[in-house]
């Protein structure tokens, strides 16, 4: 059992970050990883349809037996993550929303905490839910930012572009004066120098991966499940395994080799 | 026969701007609108998923009886449309692809020719081997722009972000003196008044709808398939019902009515 893989599961790369993240904290793991590149953004979608596409990536992941789910994605985490632990019982399932609130708390004990995140997951609220959890007077705003994913995606994270979009969005917020704003998607922290630059250096950005990451090792230790061996990774995607390795090696921060990438159909 | 469906398939919803110009030159006709709102887009898509998935919501509409087929999305146009006249022949199958060029080569005979669309459908080069077809001397440039559709769908259509991002994509094109500019994007013409601030008004703008609603008169006129009675539609989406009615009324310019729409699973 301690061999088995843990199966980490995104709407497409954004997630990578969170492997990447896992790889340097636990290395003598076996990872594998799920991108629903076909079918991305979820950000956008209804709950049902998030919920039914998060449990058939989830389960071609069980299918291939693991000991631990992480679900990389926020939109997922925000929206599905009841019906998965339901649906993988007794596997344990590790959200990004829960170690994101802590760390935003971490970084800003008594708020107010900005949240910006996709439209699925701050229509969820879980966020809002899993910082009140902790701390229930904190005061949580939140804004949904839906172009900053296709501004990441063509590389456009810098510049007047971003900068503007950027304005759009994180002005209103920042009228709240919060201490620690939340990057609440994968695919943000690609943006990371803008957001800085338009909400200023005394605001705390966080970014759940090393906290998930974190949160994982905690639970292998408490299950008296961590692996002894050699680290080693692969990948399954939904779209080209083409364009999965060209890009992803940008958020996973070192190369995809091709044979390490199988197409599946969900 | 003639009283069975004109089926419309279209990635999303803005394919419902086919749909409304078919309603206005067809006014005897029965219409069947399928949006595969869970996994749009397409644009992004690899020709292989787009191939699987245009398969999978044209048989959804054959299922329910239709005359002829419009396939209203660009992308899909562009990489699916010999495996869709294959999977269902022999239903006519009409594309927006080919009415788009002819347009474009009626406003502009000699060119150059400028085309903007999707990354798929700028890679699979249909534009061009359309337009090359009429006329083989003319000049086609292309260019992708992948931030004008989720510009569009959050309503940026006017604005200085709208226009930075319009002049990041058309200054190039425009260096090649185009006469005329194809939106080969059903979601492009919501734009329309930036790209023309930013093209000038001496390019022409070829919108593809209205030549399509009169590539599929004269085919039912030819195979005298044309019905008699009151028109009446419906529509099948793969998402929320909801969000469908209330975004795609802005595209089809009426309201459209919860009971007329039906989600599916494909």
């Amino acid at each position: 059992m301690n061999d088995a893989a843990i199966g980490i599961f995104d709407s497409g790369m954004g997630g990578l970050t969170v492997l990447r993240a896992l790889m340097a904290r636990l290395p003598n793991e076996n990872f594998i990883y799920l991108g629903d590149t076909a079918r991305l953004p979820y950000g956008t979608k209804s709950p049902e349809t998030i919920i039914r596409y998060s449990v058939q990536a989830a389960g071609a992941l069980v299918k291939r037996r693991i000991k631990l789910l992480v679900v990389a994605c926020n939109t997922a985490s925000s929206v599905a993550i009841p019906y998965l632990r339901e649906a993988f019982a007794p596997l344990p399932v590790i959200d990004v929303i829960t170690p994101g609130a802590e760390a935003a708390l971490a970084a800003s004990p008594k708020g107010p905490i900005a949240v910006i995140a996709t439209e699925a997951t701050v229509n969820g609220r879980a966020y809002v839910r899993a910082i009140r959890a902790h701390a229930a007077d904190v005061g949580v705003v939140q804004q949904a930012c839906p172009l900053f994913v296709p501004l990441a995606e063509e590389g456009l994270i810098e510049g007047p572009i971003a900068e503007l979009v950027a304005h759009r969005y994180l002005d209103p917020l920042m009228a709240q004066k919060p201490h620690a704003l939340v990057l609440g998607c994968t695919h943000y922290p690609a943006l990371k120098n803008t957001i800085s630059k338009v909400v200023g250096h005394e605001v705390t950005l966080v970014d759940s991966a090393a906290t998930t990451a974190l949160s994982v090792e905690k639970m292998l230790r408490k299950a008296e499940t961590m692996r002894e061996g050699e680290q080693s990774y692969s990948f399954l995607v939904t779209d080209l395994a083409e364009r999965f390795a060209r890009v992803g090696k940008i958020f996973l921060g070192r190369a995809i080799p091709m044979d390490l990438v199988e197409p599946i159909d969900l």
